[in-house]
């Protein structure tokens, strides 16, 4: 295929190379241009403009949050685009900017797709990430050969876009409460002399088995919060938006509450750039230790 | 060896028969004694009071809760027990209780093991409980041949027995904590007009592997919180010991706060005796649906 | 002084009445313009436009929330008004909206002062209303004549716009944290058979004079929500504004975040437009009451 | 009236030396005999045993808690006590306890009244108590003399005992709510660059007049927690005593879970013989201030 990429970060300049080796054209676009120099040696073919981008069969954008989107994607862009473009938007954005998005391509004829990812840039290297993709299903099956060569399976949850996003979010709360819930445990277990790491060695035999809880757990038991595998500051983001799309439902989320307090404790302390594993130290602070 | 085993409840009953199976003599006590006329085909002996069981090499005891243990284990059974007996409780109780009985156990010249298992019944019937033993390491390794009959795995944490004690309400703690939030997930999801399904089968399949995760999730996107794997009222109690065991030490647990007053919602409701994955039921009844 | 008055709801226009009174020239705008007619036979001139109340001595506006001053006050009104205007702005709104209109008002050379109220439309109609204002003194100074004509105390709070904006919201979320314990209270007192109302006598003549625990507690005790004197509603976009001041400076507010999921399940009951004394209901809701 | 007198902590102290001014017979015992002898100066009677104080008209108690009460009145006690006796409780202890010696009284037919009461010690030295009354109403007419010697008002509230209780720990509850808010407030406002008693001349002027806005906001605002009005570790015991009145009705008070965890958190922090005003300094503390 012949597609158009923005965004080259940690996940999106590894999304490039194993699309590239498929075999695909990638036209690949950044804010700092530099990044796209390293991919023309993996022969991507960098433009000077989004509007370039956006162009061929399809457009892939993998930014950081919904300002670095709106930044990038504005309605001269949109109305430019060649006519049954499809964009494919793999950034985590909110529910509320996926929705106008979606509106927003829509009324101008473009195909609007949410493929957030779950996996971390070492799993999108391998080529192995999970895609969770919501949108029109044809468009989809356009795209499928992209995803193919990044990820390891493709999940398809719904035809409005915004589903996709929720997911992602609802994904990463399921990680924040269960690192927040190892830390308070932590705290819990080493107050009356309990070894961390043997608890982790029971549940993560038994109930509890899977890289969330040995690795996290792992960081928690050491007390090692760098390198940071998910930041705690992004952590934070993801739990934002998580409340954000409750609240437009009028739902509460109190463990979500619980653990935007945790991270926002974490960030006032300048631990926003450590792993959300960080969340055992901001229990043991509270707990005086 | 010889063993006595008080406690004939849906656990301790095939418990013991496992324990029979693997050749071992044991003395029977329950408060209700039909229960344990049922074993007695399995060979189990009978007896009539708990101080007939308190004797031989050790005893076992698997009661419901504090207060059941209270009612059995007096000060005048301990007085009247052989020295160097083994007590070996494998009952999930109190941190506080844990402390008072192992100082009580050890006035009285007896060896004091704190061993409560993971697993439920159906696990138990298998013999492949994961035992999470506590106390002096000599008597531990005596009763080893009988935890090798009801367990796959024998974990020995510490010489305090209520450290197995905390060992396993954190346990129970995470459990309760995972469940809450997929409660609350799936209110987010189905909102929005996502499958819980579609949610269980991304999540399993990536970063939430394991019988947690699909057991309790089937039961929240089922809507089907009966028969109970895990009974609301039960999770409630183990609950409130962890709060009351992080308190001891000056310890919050917000998440087990969440949890304890979405139980308490559930019990209000009459949903205690349905599986705690009624906490899905519960978040979905804050949000109006 | 000649004045310009922007947004006649329920506030607006009670206060422009008193303003009249006081002898000073008031031109209003109103996106309805019926409401403005009936301030016409108060001595009101009626302006077409935005932009012909922001002219004269100083501009008062008064909006509902955030999106509804985004509407009015765009930069060419702003680039339009005569330097050194006076902007008093009486809306509750956000931190960060209020940072930003100071800064833009300031690039323009005209001075913004933040002046939000405490009390309800009663209060502003006797003309006492409490006004917390901050900004630039001289600009104070001069708008004080106003002032006295709608209140009958300003409390100067800082240099800062945004300041009075943070104390407005402090202290909804004071008010809301009041009421949503009541609630909790009064579930708990008459889960075990104590009259509500006996409580209140008590409470009211000993440590909790004033009128927020008499009148919401009343309420609360008569389990009457209606005629709403503070809707749930409003009162639920006040608490996320003050969660989201605390945000930028990484500070969590446990308190506001349980009474923002209390109001959130009135919302989703389809009581929003109740008192928010109806967190009352919401508490005895959730213990099956 | 001739009574008797159990605990002459700081509160009893004064309160007996009010009786007698009344005129009444008081008959004193305390565990530590020194602290009666002070009294007899000012006219009581020291006795050597309870028993001896659990005679005449009336005996009255004012002990720390639950511990302190249960190792006074045992069952030989009530046992020896005259068929009749009324028995004023008027220390702050569990709701269960308070059903638990409701009924073991009236088995050895003494009479029992639950009595707490509102005010420290000051306002206890100036006979300005406010009394919460609960238990058979000729029982306290009865007592009502002595009431009269200590209290500025007796509230009558009940035929039952506990419900004295539950009102007293509802009292409490709404105080450590209001202490709690005004130090998320402190946080939030000093944040944002507000001065603390800026918004408590604010509030204390309007919407949130009495003593309890203005005696420990001023502690936060001054950031001065010692000398201790109410200690933190007391209020934690007030707070715990009021989530299980609640637990054991199936009832949620997400509000106390949120003040538990901060009193931990100061109490873990090694602040628990300060005012509970502290609940400030743990708020700033968790925003890195």
């Amino acid at each position: 295929m012949d597609i158009g990429f923005i965004g080259l970060g940690e996940m999106g300049a590894v999304m490039v190379v194993n699309i590239l080796k498929a075999g695909h054209t990638v036209r690949v676009w950044n804010r700092s241009p530099e990044r796209a120099q390293t991919l023309a040696a993996a022969g991507a073919q960098i433009v000077a403009t989004p509007a370039e981008a956006f162009a061929g069969d399809a457009v892939f954008s993998m930014l950081a949050d919904d300002a670095a989107l709106r930044d990038v994607i504005d309605s001269q862009l949109l109305e430019d685009a060649p006519r049954g473009l499809i964009h494919v938007n793999m950034s985590t954005i909110s529910v509320a900017l996926a929705e106008l998005l979606a509106h927003a391509h829509a009324q101008r004829g473009l195909n609007y797709v949410a493929a957030p990812v779950l996996g971390r840039p070492d799993v999108a290297a391998a080529g192995k990430l999970t895609i969770v993709a919501a949108g029109p299903a044809e468009a989809i099956d356009l795209v499928q050969p992209v995803f193919d060569a990044i990820g390891q399976k493709t999940w398809r949850i719904g035809s409005l876009p915004q589903q996709a996003n929720v997911m992602k979010l609802a994904v990463n709360f399921m990680l924040a409460s269960a690192v927040e819930t190892l830390g308070e445990a932590s705290t819990l277990l080493t107050g009356h002399g309990v070894a961390m790491q043997d608890f982790l060695d029971v549940i993560t035999n038994s109930v509890f088995p899977g890289p969330v809880y040995q690795g996290y757990g792992k960081m928690i038991a050491e007390q090692r919060y760098e390198p940071a595998l998910f930041k705690a500051r992004l952590g934070l983001k993801d739990v934002r938006l998580a409340l954000a799309a409750a609240d437009t439902i009028s739902t509460a989320l109190p463990i979500a509450s619980v653990v935007r307090d945790s991270l926002l404790d974490a960030v006032a302390h300048g631990e926003g750039e450590m792993d959300f594993a960080v969340l055992g130290q901001v229990s043991a602070r509270r707990a005086g230790r």
